[in-house]
């Protein structure tokens, strides 16, 4: 059962304080672990590889390939059920345009003094997209880190996965092949990060490296951040739904158990201003609960991080949300466009009674990679901007230099740089 | 001396290799002393931060206010020079010119199917921004971070600056003032990043904190990530400089000397097709070296880091201006824009011979934070967008999800979410 945080109590800016600052991740520390893997791979390269990926996938690179084939991608399609591939490829065509509104444009200039001045675009050279081995490897996620990349115009995107026993999930390559990815390796841990970042005899080094992973990848890309770009560390999930009385208790706690499904630190919390509805939603939490296949991980979740928070009014639930900052953010009321006014952190919101998380998940063409852990405060979902990067340009000629020069050996001076001073005043005849 | 790379030498690939890697900061491990300054300002707050800026600035919190009052900022700006003052507000004026054209729109439309589909853009609710005590204070930072979060719409920026017995440079609270930083506290290291991350009795908690900073200043920003979001951490400034033989040696070795006078880490290069002309600019620089305020700094500088690279055309300049991936790229040459199509990793580029450097640091309107250490691979300059968050926006009706659900059904069954896949088919009254 969750806990119910009840607005009109004398104590609930304490409890909801406290239930902010929850933390929902066991942090291990693997640091040092990862610092000699890293270490290793970068001095021995792919006979590092090969050993750790002997020692942790049990996969033997003498006998089994390190790159997958082509052949062997077209075989990963024709397993895969032909309804799911019509499926990843609807996904497909929809992140592909809806990421192409978010291309950025180039802007040049000039301004009323003839600077020259501007913003020019460029994609990323190549990038790397962990995808991690096992149950947590979705072929969704694949479609979500690639798509952008794609849109942006990245030429080389390399994708890594842990292959047990020589082992990638079919669906995984069946969305690599649909999201244009054809440079594939089975490695993955911290030495796939390393190998991404520094290069080996086999693979080239990436600029940057996504895609999310176990606490060693993640302790990997955090050591690496600097030689490449990362994306965000993502946490846990999660989902707020703001909810009046007038819905299914049913589908709202599907929605709620859809995110706690995930992960033991899943964190699903429901504000409503109807106590009654609220009651309704734990009922039917409790119910369907019963019939889920990952029943254990979406019961830990809601028990141990989830909410429901009654409040007076909906308007109320406004200040909470902005606080609360949720990486999903339902709002299953009558008049949902006056609450997504005051709404300034989530990652995404899913408006109306007929718009559950889920079709963000995978084929509403948004981006299913967003901040967690409250970061939607200070950070965005994945998109095109995360795989482009500008550079300013500036362009005078001599007397754009005459008009702008003296205020800039003006403060140059003042700073005491004096050679910055000088660089402007040769150029004019002046003194620095 | 800087070293001379000759590109048509054998070795020339193995030299530039090892020239790229070369590391040109001490990394000091400071992370134990930071962790517990943090913990330490967490847990005891305001109590904490006048022990910390009692023992590191000398300043008595219990005699001078932790606030700078707006008195002082008005007897501050009084004991500027007018001049500065000046020129500070022309650079005001021109960034933030430049940087309201950076302002990213909303984009709220409807597909083919009636789905609604958005990215809305809300700026973070409060910044902090680290300003660094002595010589490195420099007012110029204060306008280039605080004026792209102003045109964002961050409502509440906060200044930190360390006070040394109480005293901050006074241009660096005009420069304030012109941004219209109006918050600022008297405290900094890695107590002032606790104080802004976790806040205080005194200083409520920010959403992100920016700004340059000590090895210090840096670990706690490494560690306060998450809690809030960062800007990227800065190491020494660098140039690149591509120069044909028609250029004064004078002027360019100038340009050289400028970026090298900022930090015995700092990097200048010169890439030039005409061997005559680059050891002319060699000259320059040891004659210019003699007269320079900063001159111990800056004769490091370029002898531990600083190149001359002598390559056949200038065509050939490109793709090794792709490798450096500068922080800084200046073009000294007849046709710069030919040069420049080619260009792909770079902070900013400064095209022809009359635009120095030295002008983007002040008053070009471009944001003078770039991305330094080869980082220009994959990340940006200093800019509006790292002030603003995007929200992205889904909405459906019963038809759509009609249209939409069961392919969501289908992959949420396929990677084994069920809780998924009903949160869907309950709406849709099919099987899940």
């Amino acid at each position: 059962m969750a806990i119910w945080l009840e607005q009109a109590s004398a104590d609930f800016e304490t409890r909801f304080a406290a239930f902010l600052t929850t933390k929902r991740e066991v942090s291990e520390d693997v640091n040092a672990v990862v610092r000699t893997i890293i270490d290793d791979v970068r001095v021995r390269g792919d006979a590092a590889l090969a050993e750790y990926s002997a020692r942790f996938d049990g996969i033997d690179f003498s006998t089994t390939a390190m790159a997958v084939t082509a052949a062997e991608i077209d075989a990963a399609v024709d397993a895969v059920d032909p309804k799911v591939i019509e499926a990843l490829e609807l996904a497909a065509r929809r992140i592909e345009k809806h990421h192409r509104r978010q291309m950025p444009k180039d802007d040049m200039y000039e301004d009323d003094l003839g600077v020259g001045l501007g913003s020019r675009w460029t994609a990323i050279e190549a990038v790397g997209l962990y995808v991690p081995g096992g149950t947590a490897s979705y072929p969704s996620s694949v479609l979500m880190n690639a798509l952008p990349a794609r849109v942006a115009g990245v030429p080389r995107i390399v994708m890594v996965v842990p292959a047990k026993a020589g082992e990638i999930n079919p669906a995984v390559l069946a969305a690599a092949r649909i999201a244009g990815v054809e440079e594939i390796y089975r490695i993955g841990g911290a030495q796939a990060v390393a190998a991404l970042a520094y290069g080996t005899e086999t693979i080239a080094p990436v600029a940057k490296i996504v895609g999310p992973g176990n606490a060693y990848v993640a302790a990997a890309k955090r050591q690496v951040f600097g030689t490449v770009g990362i994306d965000m560390i993502a946490g846990p999930s999660e989902v707020l739904v703001i909810a009046d009385g007038n819905n299914d208790p049913d589908w709202l706690a599907a929605d709620l158990l859809a995110q706690a499904e995930h992960d033991v630190g899943a964190q699903s919390i429901l504000i409503t201003d109807d106590a009654g509805f609220g009651r309704a939603v734990e009922a039917a939490v409790e119910r369907q609960l019963k019939v889920l296949s990952r029943s254990g991980t979406a019961a830990a979740s809601w028990r141990d991080f989830g909410a429901v928070i009654h409040v007076a009014d909906l308007e109320a639930a406004v200040p909470l949300a902005n606080r609360i900052a949720a990486e999903h953010l339902e709002l299953a009321v009558d008049d949902p466009d006056a609450l997504m006014a005051g709404i300034r952190n989530a990652g995404a919101i899913f408006v109306g009674r007929h718009t559950p998380e889920v079709i963000g998940d995978y084929v509403g063409g948004s981006n299913h990679v967003l901040p967690t852990a409250r970061s939607a405060r200070f950070s965005s979902g994945l998109g095109v901007l995360d795989y482009v990067k500008r550079t300013s340009i500036l362009r005078l000629g001599p007397e754009q230099l005459r008009a702008l020069g003296p205020a800039a050996i003006t403060l140059a001076n003042s700073e005491g740089l004096d050679a910055h001073a000088r660089s402007v005043a040769i150029r004019l005849n002046l003194e620095g």
